[in-house]
């Protein structure tokens, strides 16, 4: 017989709790908990205005940038590809960059001056990020174009790698071209993730030749309408672990290959990089064992803008739930772990299914808890 | 370069899709499409009234069985726990049933008389429907009620058998009276899910007991409330695949253990139910190959109101997807499949994550489709 | 030409305000703000539960009010309809009252005892409340009944006067009946609003016969379905002025008619209750001098349940709005006032015209603020 | 005694009707019923890109156009303010028209040409409309730029009239100039909306000279943050009353002044032109008389964008609304209308009070509806 259920349905009275008000209330920001030793910044490296193939002019893009709380941004404007050039005739190629350097003044935004080689594949189309003159990029020569970036000081990567103008399967593909470039400092690093599309193929290559794992928007007209923003969409970022909030940190942050891509609720990463951002995301606390039973209750938080879905590997199974769990963003879940003994403290062990450290690899993540 | 920027633009118009409306707009009914051979029919068949320890009058419960558009439903009051006994004098165990079949009429709802069998553990409580008088089972011993059950042909099972009153570590546990009860066709079924809970060690011993799986709301309150419908919430049910929508068939079916419990986005059965049931809610059709490209664009829709997250086991991997996708209830997903090649017709292989067919196993299913 | 358009633009990034956020969060809650002397609670004092011809356990009628946080209700089953009447012998006419007090116990809601006098037209149904016994008031005759209520202290309200019913025409009509039980002090007040009905004629005869307005739900399923509550409906409740929150009080403030009934958007009472609400509900304030103008930027909140229709008759008019305003439940409206003078303060006169003092009437009120 | 509850609550299920999603799902788009004899454009004739001191490249004013639903645009670039004349040299004032002219061309979609001749006040900034070569407007005086667009055919309207830079109070004055100009047909229209701003005086000002009453977004940066859309708002507009859905019709409709302006749920223009309007947005529908009763259920519905508060002067009250009514926009309104006796027909009259003819005057309709 059930005695209490007067008690019961008291607990259950229509009120949401905070959490799920937490949840349901959209927002655009992207942000991520910082990780041991790091700041977690969430850049937008590839994007484009009307001083090349855009639609806006620079100050939308800083404006994109606030409304999502990005942190750092770039304007690669194509040097080769003008198709406004008649309107906007090419005088001054940095000057997208002065522009949105200008407008981000009000804004806790760090803007890094970059620009879009683009060039016929290979080696296909390249980001130069943490140049100084981009002028200076325009240039007949390909090879003599990267040289030049180089020259610079500059962080060099592969876009849309996978790009159908480039490969009728879409299969992002190394050309001898792109191994000279990497073995003579010339490309560091490659979009697993450009717009809309996610490569394996190309986090593979990542992997196979250290390059910086990259995931960036190439936004052309609005974010708002391309990511459909306002139904919870979000642009690609690439999440960069730097030691400060400075151009000169996070270059070397990317040097070093301290990536993490967000895109499509999909973390894509190397495993030494993964595995601590989740654990920054993720908490879990305790509310006690159930009355005198031997069911501990647990609150799992996600402090990220990520969906996550969790497969259990604990040694201990759930009284409400089955081994597969959604984790909402910003939102929690409650679970009542079967320990079966009063133990003292605990340890949940979860994989992260839609967090890639390589193609059709996940993480997996273990989280201790007091009883108490 | 990216010529077609202007034409990229306008598909990216902020105008929803008719299928993202038809996600959005949250929608309580439970049903799912039918299996070959079988009407997929929703019930719940533990439910409480003011006739026992209920709070409500037996109507409100057909309007929530009529709001959830469920097939089927039985009022199992309590025979030997009556706390409204002063109020509600037991004259007749049948009264409940009856009011709530009159109520029914006007709805297309099959209301199947049933009462709760309610001694200490073992064997617990215990539903039995398809009675003819639940006045007969109000019977000193225990085994006596059963007895009766068994003679008017109920079919029995095992209520909550994770209770805390009957075990502190929540762990189903048979006992040697349910195994007698089991050899002697009195008891045929076994609740994997009761209200909120789940219990891998009940659905084990429904496996290894040849039980029929049973989820159940077991609600005395509203289930509005215990469920927060109006946050997306659900009541569980149990989904039995009947031949017609009759008593007697649905007797048949479940003497037959064809059922498959729908839970908190949980789908728990027997492997030969449940696939039948996933190939029955997913389709997969083909929108072509995109431009002169080897990547077919496919769509996966969900004819469900479950979310289903599914785990790519294909040979082919997406260029806008990782391998692991949410398809949202009644919703849709636009896949881009690297096939590498122009075939005809391609097959799609998926593990569904949150698709139960035994403690920690999840169901393949394979879903081919044609390219044109 | 427009200088400060950068300015402008980063003024209006997409970021909803609190008070945005405040507004189209939904909540049910039912409260209006004290007014000078008077505490205002939120009262149902007419519903039934299965104790006569409702469908739901009293313990459901509590938790519904908790879910609303309502101050005060009443059970009012019928003394002489009885439809469950075999299933739930009347034994006894209090026991809804006792049930509901003991549930109401660990929330802070006042339960009166009351009943609901049922009889042929004249006089039509009656509710009364702060009895001591409804046993008694189960006699044939219902003048004599009306008595024995009279000699318990009931305060006596007439129930949907405009019952289809008693009139074809839905109008409320006074009977010689009801004029004789006003003059001898047995019928205080006159339901303005019951359930879904709002009348107009009802409203003249409490004006007219110096009655208590009152509005009730009148409930006998749920709440939640009856009045869309998860679409933002709202029961009808009667908001009461009383100096303390205790039943004598709450007796006191009835017999002195100090009530406001909150319904559909109106709140229908007398001038002298109805315009101190509003000016506790509306708040303005200023937001200074805009830049070298003599437009004032103020801001009106509105800090009640019911949404406001404002129709300015102040002497100045606004710049960015015209003069009907809506003011929305729990949100606030920004206004640009054209003072064409740098006045240290001003004076907003509105007439709200969803309030309603008398047939076709409705009130102003005047606020003023400070400049600075 | 309530004989029928059971049946009244099975029409209170918690199923959403029709009209209530039509309502509740939020629709970007902006479109009126024709009225009779005229097509009804929506317009917004006032609009900035990069090409004077906008933020962004002519297709995105398309491509907004086009998901708010609107029939005709003009891109009105300052000739003499030019802030990115170093980027984008002012070789041809037509080329914002020229592009947004190809880019509408996938669109239903009218692009009539315009530029602002921006000058010191008087005459302050004006719109010149249906010209041929914007750089001939390029002269040193004012008054020859205004002759020569009246040489061009142009329709000119005066732009925010009550502008801060001009006027410290907000209050819009005619000077000499704007009566010399309105005398030699150089001056045809006046925004009373100009972005979030409305003036009364300027409604005065088009009422007593017989002037086109106009409003416009006067956009810069992008229509979605600007008018938070995606919270509900809209941008203002010009509906235009044209006998054809060519640049030649509507320019003839604007200098016949067959305007209605739409902002912030305002409709604001003659009374000649909002009657018809309103006559085409509200439809009566009759549900029958009520049982036996003389109550007659009607339905209101709202073909329009713009929710309409109606303040009923009708001989009849209703049963169950006050005498203010909120129409939400595409929605509907059940209303029961106490006739008092079983007419073949009847006939309700409101006062629109967010329609405005002149400052503080708010238009009567008048609606029949046979009874069966």
């Amino acid at each position: 017989m059930k005695l209490l259920h007067i008690a019961f349905i008291i607990i259950c009275l229509p009120i949401a709790s905070l959490a799920q008000i937490q949840t349901h209330q959209h927002s655009r920001v992207i942000q991520f908990p910082d990780v041991p030793g790091y700041l977690t910044l969430s850049t937008d490296l590839h994007q484009h205005t009307v001083f090349s193939d855009g639609y806006v002019w620079p100050n939308i893009r800083v404006l994109e940038a606030a409304a999502d709380s990005l942190d750092v941004i770039s304007m690669t404007d194509h040097i080769e590809y003008l198709p406004h050039k008649e309107e906007i005739p090419p005088v001054n190629f940095n000057r997208s960059h002065e522009l949105a350097s200008q407008y981000a003044l009000p804004y806790d935004l760090v803007v890094i001056q970059g620009a879009e080689i683009t060039r016929g594949y290979p080696p296909g189309h390249t980001n130069a990020l943490f140049i100084q003159d981009a002028n200076l990029l325009n240039v007949p020569d390909s090879v003599d174009a990267f040289k030049e970036a180089k020259r610079q000081g500059a962080f060099l990567f592969w876009n849309h790698p996978d790009w159908f103008r480039d490969s009728d399967d879409a299969v992002a593909t190394l050309h001898d071209l792109h191994r000279d470039f990497i073995k003579n400092d010339m490309l560091h690093g490659i979009e697993v993730v450009n717009d809309l599309t996610y490569s394996e193929e190309a986090l593979q290559i990542a992997l196979d030749q250290n390059l910086t794992i990259m995931g960036t928007s190439d936004i052309h007209g609005l974010v708002d309408w391309q990511y459909h923003v306002h139904e919870g969409g979000h642009r690609p970022v690439t999440l960069v672990f730097a030691t400060e909030r400075t151009t000169e940190s996070i270059k070397e942050a990317l040097f070093d290959r301290r990536t993490v891509v967000y895109f499509n609720d999909m973390l894509i990463g190397r495993e030494q990089h993964v595995k601590p951002l989740l654990n920054a995301c993720i908490a879990l606390s305790s509310n006690g064992y159930i009355g005198t039973s031997t069911v501990l209750g647990v609150t799992l938080s996600n402090n990220s803008n990520a969906l996550l879905i969790l497969a259990n590997q604990s040694e201990y199974n759930f009284r409400r739930d089955g081994d597969v769990i959604i984790l909402p963003p910003g939102g929690e879940k409650k679970l009542e772990v079967k320990v079966l003994a009063n133990l003292d403290e605990i340890k949940l062990d979860f994989q992260v299914m839609n967090a890639i450290t390589a193609p059709g690899t996940h993480p997996e993540i273990s989280i201790g808890v007091k009883a108490n």
